[in-house]
């Protein structure tokens, strides 16, 4: 049963033996793609009603603003085009559509290493996001976010665990001319991962340049096909129920290029949306099924992403909130409604509203990151490092993040229950003639790697060892960490010959390597 | 529908008119007693093999060192003592006294304003433990917990919305006199909040003192019973497996003074309980289905909490790990299993390992604390304030852990599906020729109140207002709240010819108000 046979008599140093042999990647107590789904915030009917609202929504409401090229396809597929301008949806055709939607999409990273299967309630992680701000925690500032922030927040990406993508997190303050900006987003982000990584392209000749790029990355258009690291997110409707012309536009282009689509619709619960979780998760569902319907009348099967991201509202304020317990339960109902389409699907969690990596940063950010994977979410996006309601993004709070992500993963993956683990025998054992503890036991020690998460940061001193360690700081140690995978050349760094040929091609901010 | 009648212009003078009219409790968003339950870590044939397991081990390994008092009660009810001294129970015995025990426990609190249904899985959430620390934020330092802080902290207790119940959650280590020490935590305790309070009473001796005390505070015997505002946590095992000889004295003494009695198997996983959760589960439910044919068999229907809180350990280390996600899943099957068993149930939350109130507390605490809130925990223990893997307990973290709690219990509430919340007309009128925005609709307004938690201490200002607020810092936020309530006069305190009539009686060791 256990390889590493250790002694009985246990111990400390027996333990400390056992867990130096490293584990293979399938027996480590996290990993990408763990199924969730234990946790239900809908009964079988509340689901079943969602659908039904949404399908009314499509049919009777439908959406407005349809560019001309999203007209054509989505009444060629059968949508309807009323005299007031708006798309309508027969049922017929929606559930025809998820009768043959793409069910199981691979997010692709660029060494093959680190791919992503998205099918049933299989979670990931990763970072998403548009923060204009970096937030410096030692000087408490906020600031501009730079194209070396983005690479750096990549590069971190890469080296974190349970982080499993890199959906670019802020955006280039310091490029201001949006082509160039959003090239040099990507090649931030692929020259600092080699994960799966996410744009999401502002306007239609955004996309060319960027394709180019990525076909001289990948070695040609058709590695780039057979593998495509990248996907991009759509903003394809501006909610309540209008599409966004020109992110349609975009959307098209990306589906021509290859790339998988994330159907982002990002309501804001109380302004953009209904008030109630309930009917913010009627529309967002309703807004995608209209996505899908678009993405499968241009390229039936493309891989698209289910995105339903509704999001909270402060309705003293009226200002954006994401840190709420409505926010993980908009997520959570979200999550479920793609598991009853079975349909790949993501929506956001693990953001904050507090401006700094605090108490109130943990506390929200583990509060809808547990509740998602719990829910079996297959993207968790936003999940780390994003703070003041989306404004900001932190490099300290994203490698803080992968500690909280490993917890919630473990949380996520459950609690295993065999012969063995039930361990009647092990406590008849221990009880009855034996030590009467547990310390020493095979199962204790066999399995002391494979059960447990221990965190990288946080700390698990007792007061006296934490005197006698200088009471160290999580923030200080952070930035440490910070450092420490900063000073390193990127293990994703492209080869010196590709990285000339983009820069002569493309006016590239990052300096070289 | 909503007599707040707002303008369906709305806008933000709207919202804060109609947030202006105070909500009646039962439409507050989040309360006592919610119900949880829709997580569910376990399917039902993963239930019934640990029920199957914990009936085996109760009926072939049974448990040691019961007292005398004991063994007359266990084998009266029909369990079997056997050539080894172990006491082993039959399954007919254990099952007999499922089908009779007590389901429905009422904690009362001293006034009748706060009193809680344990029934189903309607969860509550309050302090606990024995911390031998308070945690001094300002100064970073763990100094010895006194009477003076414990008071301090039922004070806090008492005007905190989402703390339920205040059980005594640290030691008075400035009274060395064991006796003295537990009646002035009563004292303490019971003259800091009105809420239902609970404690731990170490040897039986300690008990008669404490009783007589309640007797007085209550207005004679008779008043008491009637109402029992205190109940008392029974560490009645020492796991694995064996009765604590003492601790069982002290609970047949409680039950006998009317006292509510929690169950408390605290086993740690990996020393003292098997390192699997599964088994860690298994054993702690044993034991406290040992626990509860002993109540029952002392006083049939004796009001009991089954308190099955395995703990978790860093296996590293083999130091106590409360912060985990493994924790968090220990707790949230243990919670399956109370609803499984429909017995009231409590077990432990929302503790964090750090050392500090820092972002790995926040995270930590939120994690246990929302998964213990979903699984429909009856009585989360340790839920707010507690550090260090239980040695430490500050008064700012529990300050901070209301609004833990607070956003825990929204989520416990869970997603409400009506036609009004799907809110598809609503939708329509939006879209349709309506605002194109959620804003001012009634809907929005009139939920406001009743659908939100806003947290008390969080932030959710934009960066751009934090820094004109001189970026406020959460903890000395909590602190001067914490000032602030410590500042007035306690509404608990005593009526004055109480007060004196006690100090007659027993050295109490606070000062007069």
């Amino acid at each position: 049963m256990n390889d590493q046979t250790p002694s009985r008599a246990g111990g400390r140093a027996a333990r400390r033996a056992a867990r130096a042999a490293a584990l293979p990647d399938h027996l480590r107590p996290v990993r990408p793609g763990l199924t969730g789904g234990r946790y239900n915030p809908l009964t079988e009917a509340e689901v079943a009603r969602i659908h039904g609202a949404a399908l009314d929504a499509l049919e009777t409401i439908g959406l407005a603003d349809a560019p001309p090229s999203g007209v054509a396809h989505l009444t060629g597929a059968g949508a309807i085009q009323g005299d007031d301008g708006r798309i309508r949806f027969p049922r017929a055709l929606v559930e025809d559509t998820l009768a043959r939607a793409n069910r199981a999409i691979t997010l692709h990273s660029r060494d093959g290493k680190n791919d992503l299967t998205l099918s049933g309630s299989r979670v990931h992680y990763g970072t998403a996001g548009a923060a204009v701000h970096l937030v410096d925690v030692s000087g408490r500032e906020y600031r501009e976010s730079t194209v070396q922030d983005l690479h750096d927040a990549a590069r971190i990406c890469d080296v974190l665990d349970n982080i499993h993508f890199c959906q670019r997190p802020m955006v280039c303050r310091d490029i201001p001319d949006m082509v160039e900006s959003e090239y040099n987003a990507v090649y931030a982000c692929t020259s600092g991962t080699t994960k799966h990584i996410g744009m999401s392209f502002s306007e239609p000749h955004c996309v060319a340049p960027a394709v180019e790029m990525l076909h001289m990355i990948a070695g040609g258009e058709d590695a780039w096909r057979a593998r495509p690291f990248m996907s991009n997110s759509n903003c394809f409707v501006v909610p309540p129920m209008k599409f966004a012309s020109e992110s349609c536009q975009v959307m098209e282009a990306c589906i021509k290029a290859g790339m998988p689509v994330l159907l982002l619709s990002a309501g804001m619960s109380g302004a953009t949306a209904p008030s109630t979780i309930a009917g913010a998760i009627v529309q967002a569902v309703a807004e995608c099924l209209a996505g899908l319907v678009y993405v499968n009348a241009v390229k039936p099967g493309a891989p698209a992403i289910f995105g339903t991201w509704p999001f909270g509202l402060d309705l003293r304020t009226g200002a954006m909130s994401i840190g709420s317990g409505e926010q993980a339960l908009l997520t959570a109902g979200c999550a479920q409604m793609h598991r009853f389409y079975d349909l790949p699907g993501g929506a956001a969690a693990g953001a904050s509203d507090s401006k700094l990596p605090d108490m109130q940063a943990g506390w929200e950010q583990m509060c809808s990151n547990v509740m998602a994977g719990l829910s079996g979410c297959n993207m968790v996006y936003e999940a780390a490092g994003m703070h003041a309601s989306l404004l900001g993004f932190c490099h300290e709070s994203l490698i803080l993040g992968d500690d909280i992500i490993g917890q919630a993963l473990r949380c996520t993956r459950g609690i295993e229950v065999t012969d063995e683990t039930l361990a009647l025998d092990q406590i008849a054992q221990v009880c009855m003639g034996g030590p009467g503890h547990y310390l020493g036991t095979e199962q204790t020690l066999s399995r002391m790697q494979s059960d447990c998460v221990y965190p990288a940061l946080g700390d698990r001193t007792s007061p006296k060892e934490w005197a006698e360690q200088d009471k160290p700081d999580l923030i200080a140690k952070a930035t440490a960490r910070k450092e420490q995978i900063l000073a390193t050349r990127p293990a994703a760094a492209f080869d010196p010959a590709l990285d000339a040929a983009i820069r002569a091609t493309f006016a590239i901010h990052l300096p070289e390597a």
